[in-house]
């Protein structure tokens, strides 16, 4: 069994053993069947607990053995000393896979933690068996309402094409609840904890091949196979952009780190000297994260790093061309036809020479849509943002927008004030359902520009 | 008059003059009636249009003198060349302040835009007559349900402590809606325009004696009475804080910036120097003008940097000590008293020696009061950073919180996942309406307790 199939059988079981459940819902192995049930999970699930045969109608097995079916993905929920038993078990019924939540291993810094790692990583390497953990939250695959974590909210996530590999249980949710507040949504999201037989570079290479996942995010504190990582990403940027948050600045969370999930954070600045090499865009902090992930789900790479402006107020145009300056863009020149032609369509008080001040002509929708093509047309022009203060005045902009990006292959992306009005919510909505991504504000609308540049970049310099 | 009285009547006015109104809802004649009604001001409103009689049920005036009342504030929205007979009419009949929403002044950069300027300007000078503006979006005090603007979507806003100064009507906007997004809402919006007889730094004198606003934050773009703000500064941050976002750290800027309000960008180096010598806190971007606009609006300020991270999460304490890092923060290193007692409060798997893991503790409200209290007292600890997961789960820690901030002196903020659910939304309302500033983010957090110490050595600073 390859890696993919091997992934395959956890991200898309068929059936489930839950092994450790517990009618007390407090307890993690009864918030882990909640959050299966809860999500909707269409294959069959089996519970095990000797000491109960029953919960919640659902008939409970003494044991994975006992249980009268094959069983693809096995999610074991009890504590650590208990889990060399039921790995092998696993491994003689021929269970495909294991999310182990239990925590109790090289996390606690003991030998004996170490130990009970080693044990359960030989068993499950022999049985060709890839183990999630442990001491990790589990994974989520929404196309299959799939949600196979003990927290039964990260099933409210919406299915999306960013796909999220972290070393935090925590932060997952952090992360992957902006992304659904995004209207980003989440591919798969997998919490690797210690990872005993299964590393972010082989969770990378099985994304590279998913279907669901345009976008792959970290969330890292500290790793081993720091070079594997990076082997695998060099290779994967050139079909989907890699970002990457690197925790843990100060060497200083090196204890914290490995009480976490058993890694020195290292150093820093090697860290995201490795990133650059690799392709994998660095990000300084969650915002940026989500913002860079939104950006790259959303449009295609630019490939340059000249920007045109399209703003219906002065204020939001200077902050965009003040954040380009910050990041190494600048605004297009137009060429002497182009500015014309804008010319012709935009009132003579209302400049044109870049940012384009669309405050009258953004209330028209064949206007924007001439204005658009000019602009996405013009040799001079590697992306668009188009920034609009008051959406309900410049809706028709706003379809024009969505629109053009449908017709072009540079990108555009999208600066509206947060929504205090339903009206409005409904156009940000449209916006980012067209794929256009919005931005709050005009700088990180910028941001998202950025994201899009530079992964241009990874892409000359990978071919 | 002196200016406090000067700038009470256009922020609490009884009567309104709306010279210019519109019959064409498109126009900002009727736009500006339109927010004045949606607004639901109180007090009474007279329009004035030589050619119409009636408006929406309003009895029209054909000029500012045939008004039968006294007039306290005249907006005028009437093109740029007709205003200098009204500013006239204005200042014989006594009208107390103005605000021009025209534009075609000192921005066009033509020697008659500027003397118009100066003429409306000595008018109003000689009347003792402030005029906000030309060329703005105009006030908006959500107290005296006033949207003295020709934008509806500002009378959205939610009454609030923080005061925005402003120097681009746009970015008003988009300012004010986060503060409302984020349960901060606005005491004042002032979009400053041109700037003819009215400046940054005495508004920032009149909100220094305002009540309702407990901060002040500013969106400048370039200012020629640079020194006269930072005297001002100087003395009112003694007081309350002031923030500022500067637009343009590139003079490339500088004709953008003359074309919209009339003012260079000038050094932005300059500008962040004379900001710290004048204890103005300076922030990068607007996420952080927003993020650092809650804190002090919600919480005192801290006078050390010595911060207890209390975590349901690993992950988050480690964002939130990295970010402490960068920022200058650091971790609070607990007495042997405090941490005793944190360690019978707290299972011993829990690590209580900062960050203190409360995933389990954090369910109760006694127990979580106690720990609170524990931090609270110790005296190596400044501020205190919760951190909550699943709000649900940790509901009881949230109140407790809450409670807390409201017995100490010392500030605390909050970190919640963003809402997906109606329960967690309702939660993190509660939070931010106990005054404990909620950030979707750990690092964003932290950018919180920065400016709160910030603020604490500026005070300390200016004794």
């Amino acid at each position: 069994m390859d890696l993919v199939e091997q992934l395959n059988h956890i991200f898309y079981p068929r059936t489930i053993a839950v092994v450790g459940v517990s009618s007390d819902p407090k307890k993690i192995g009864a918030m882990c069947l909640r959050s299966l049930l809860d999500g909707g999970f269409k294959g069959k699930i089996y519970g095990v607990n000797p000491n109960l045969t029953e919960l919640w109608g659902l008939k409970l097995y003494p044991s994975v053995s006992s249980i009268p079916d094959d069983v693809d993905l096995a999610i074991v929920v009890i504590p650590a000393e208990q889990t060399v038993p039921v790995v092998e078990e696993c491994a003689s019924k021929g269970v495909k896979g294991t999310i182990m939540l239990s925590s109790g291993f090289k996390e606690l810094g003991s030998k004996a933690g170490l130990n009970l790692e080693d044990k359960i990583r030989d068993i499950a390497n022999r049985a060709g068996m890839k183990i999630v953990g442990p001491n990790c939250l589990g994974i989520v695959n929404p196309k299959a309402n799939l949600n196979a974590t003990f927290l039964t909210e990260l099933g409210l996530n919406k299915p999306g094409s960013v796909a999220l590999i972290t070393q935090s249980g925590a932060m997952s949710l952090h992360i992957t609840n902006a992304l659904t507040t995004e209207n980003v949504g989440i591919s798969k999201l997998v919490s690797v904890g210690n990872r005993a037989n299964l590393h972010f570079d082989e969770v990378v290479e099985y994304l590279a091949q998913d279907k669901e996942t345009k976008v792959i995010a970290l969330y890292i504190e500290g790793i081993e196979r720091a070079r594997q990582l990076m082997q695998v990403a060099r290779r994967v940027v050139k079909k989907k952009p890699i970002i990457a948050y690197k925790c843990g600045r100060s060497q200083e969370l090196d204890k914290a780190s490995l009480s976490h999930t058993g890694a020195l954070v290292g150093n820093y600045e090697l860290y995201r000297a490795a990133f650059t090499q690799a392709g994998i865009i660095g990000v300084n902090d969650l915002t940026e994260l989500v913002d860079v992930a939104k950006a790259l789900a959303f449009q295609p790479p630019a490939f340059g790093n000249r920007v045109a402006v399209m703003s219906s107020g002065a204020g939001p145009g200077m902050v965009i061309s003040d954040r380009c300056h910050r990041l190494g863009l600048r605004l297009a020149e137009f060429s002497a036809a182009t500015y014309r032609s804008l010319r012709k369509l935009v009132p003579p008080l209302n400049p044109v020479d870049n940012p384009v001040d669309v405050a009258i002509a953004a209330r028209y929708y064949d206007i924007s849509m001439e204005m658009l093509k000019l602009v996405m047309e013009d040799e001079g022009v590697d992306m668009v943002d188009g920034a609009t203060v008051v959406p309900t005045n410049q809706a028709k902009f706003l379809e024009a927008l969505v629109s053009t990006s449908k017709c072009y292959k540079k990108p555009i992306v999208a600066c509206l004030v947060y929504p205090l009005s339903e009206q409005d919510e409904k156009l940000l909505k449209m916006v980012d359902e067209g794929r256009v991504p919005v931005y709050p504000f005009p700088d990180r609308a910028v941001t998202g520009l950025w994201a899009l540049w530079e992964y241009g970049k990874i892409l000359k310099n990978t071919a």
